[in-house]
């Protein structure tokens, strides 16, 4: 029921609807896209967000593009389609799903005859849910690893929201509550965003999840206090040694978690593994328009002539990661080698 | 000229006016404040924040307490004032510079005789003017440890707009820009009464300072770029230990920072030490309306249903406190004796 109440991306057969989350949770109101470039400015724009949520609304921009391009030309549709790929794949730097989802589709692409159309949103559509199967396997091994009577932290969204369903870190904290593990759930509101304000608290009460928001400020007071055990979060970009891009903030809490003993999980589908990436140090960080920080509430906060540096992901050294957690298992303090051997395992 | 811009307490003879710093700065508005209860409410409210500040303001409250209760009777008038100055104590419960301000004119108002209205007021002028001759001579202190070509970070608005004057972190890096060794500001916004984003901003654009708003969660991605060589805060309490009680998210900083080898400073005058208080854990931590989380930008942003917890300030240990500078000197590394000392110490 919460799930289905959170559904962020619906294809409509011949055109994709996704949730406006810039709205949430004031408003729910899902925008129609018709082509691929109103995907790309919809990813651009934040109406998706969550790495694994504009891999799949890419695919299938991807799907509409190439009903587009054949329709244009049914001889030269693959060599047009290029440049929908690339518009796509530019729409946001950090979040490696994006461009995993775009390749996957690429290489299907040369071996389709006739209107790839039917095929594409197939290949989309099995991106989806195998992705929301990921989350659900996720969740089973996160929550393992959570003790009963457990508090928990969660940063941003890595839900419903910004998956194809059930969520990456909230994917955990699901299974975990659905196993009666966890005695408090706690989401910092994720500024500039307010991402677990807005989302992440949205999502979580439709589940009937209790969940306390606090102050990103507040984490170490809260880690003080012996109220959580585990901080929880999603990825955008693991690279190959461990090290994990996240939205900005993350990393302040992986330093904060390590001084106070506290546990440090990471929930991705595989997805999100750029093995081409030997560490975080050249993941590309996003930096957004710094009126997101001027403004709050769609209100300026800041006096004029106020400057402001508003990167929006930051990278979590490996060394700081107590488990990283996908579709194919657990990595726990986590190394190239043990990366390696988990991308290369069956699941 | 700066510093004449960002007056945040005004006495006027008979009444004591407060710049309204809920709607800075967007507007820059005086209330009038006529009694002590007015004062009260005024500090609880937040039209005046930050411990220097509320300590001269309730001062001011005072001498109007004192005038009204010698008016309704000559006689009975000490007291009567007992009943004001409890109201006025239990204004805000973190700051003790609210309490110290408060005790050093109770001690005195035994001693006059007749009317102890200009008595009072003048004291409260000398706290008000000794707060800004310390914030003077911290600054100096504070820019002292810092080398030439150093970034800054600051947390919250320990600025003029905190103080009688001249700010003690601002005060600080006022001394700092003026010696010329500040290659950059940075501000961090400090949720949710977003203090860095509306006051600190608006306060150092005033005296010309550039400034940098950032995220609370950037803070470690700064760090970790090379971008700050120190951390510079305000105090609300600091105990005989050295335990710095702050705005929340001090204690995040303070842990970041020595996570990466950036130095953390606290500037506070002595009358915001409390040498009552053995160490940090006893300082009260004032809660205030999960509301001021729920909204931001003074709109509704969390779902409704929401819960929020929301701790205003947090205590930082002595241990992650490099140097505390008073008006009577700098304390690195502080502990039970050198504290001791420095309190002792002339000035």
């Amino acid at each position: 029921m919460g799930i289905e109440a959170t559904q962020a991306i619906i294809w409509r057969g011949s055109y994709l609807q996704l949730l406006d989350q810039r709205l949430l949770p004031l408003e729910t109101k899902y925008l129609d896209l018709l082509s691929a470039a109103a995907v790309a400015k919809a990813i651009t724009d934040m109406v998706v967000r969550g790495a694994p949520a504009i891999g799949i609304s890419a695919a299938y921009g991807v799907a509409m593009a190439a009903r587009a391009r054949f329709q244009e030309s049914p001889r030269q549709w693959l060599n047009l389609i290029q440049e929908d790929l690339e518009v796509l794949a530019r729409a946001r730097p950090t979040a490696v799903n994006l461009m995993w989802a775009i390749e996957r589709i690429r290489r299907l692409l040369p071996t389709l005859t006739g209107n790839p159309f039917a095929a594409v949103v197939a290949e989309a559509e099995r991106i989806h849910a195998e992705d929301v199967a990921a989350n659900r396997r996720m969740g089973d091994f996160g929550a393992s690893l959570i003790s009963s009577g457990s508090g928990v932290l969660t940063h941003c969204n890595a839900g419903a929201l910004a998956t194809g369903g059930y969520g990456t870190a909230l994917g955990v904290i699901r299974s975990a509550n659905t196993a009666g593990k966890l005695t408090e759930v706690f989401a910092d509101e994720t500024r500039p965003w307010l991402q677990g304000a807005r989302l992440t608290a949205w999502e979580l009460l439709a589940d009937h999840i209790p969940v306390t928001l606090i102050a990103e400020g507040a984490a170490s007071h809260l880690m003080k206090l012996g109220k959580i055990a585990w901080v929880i979060v999603g990825s955008d970009r693991i690279a190959a040694n461990g090290d994990v891009a996240n939205k900005i903030g993350t990393y302040n809490l992986a330093v904060t978690a390590r001084y106070h003993g506290v546990k440090f999980m990471v929930a991705a589908p595989t997805s999100t593994v750029d093995m081409a990436m030997p560490n975080g140090d050249q993941i590309p960080i996003e930096e957004r328009d710094p009126e997101e920080l001027l403004c709050a509430g769609g209100k300026r906060i800041a006096a004029k002539g106020a400057k402001a540096w508003n990167p929006v992901f930051d990278v979590t050294p490996a060394s700081l990661v107590d488990a990283i957690v996908t579709e194919r298992g657990i990595v726990e303090a986590p190394t190239v080698e043990k990366m390696t051997a988990m991308m290369k395992s069956g699941g």
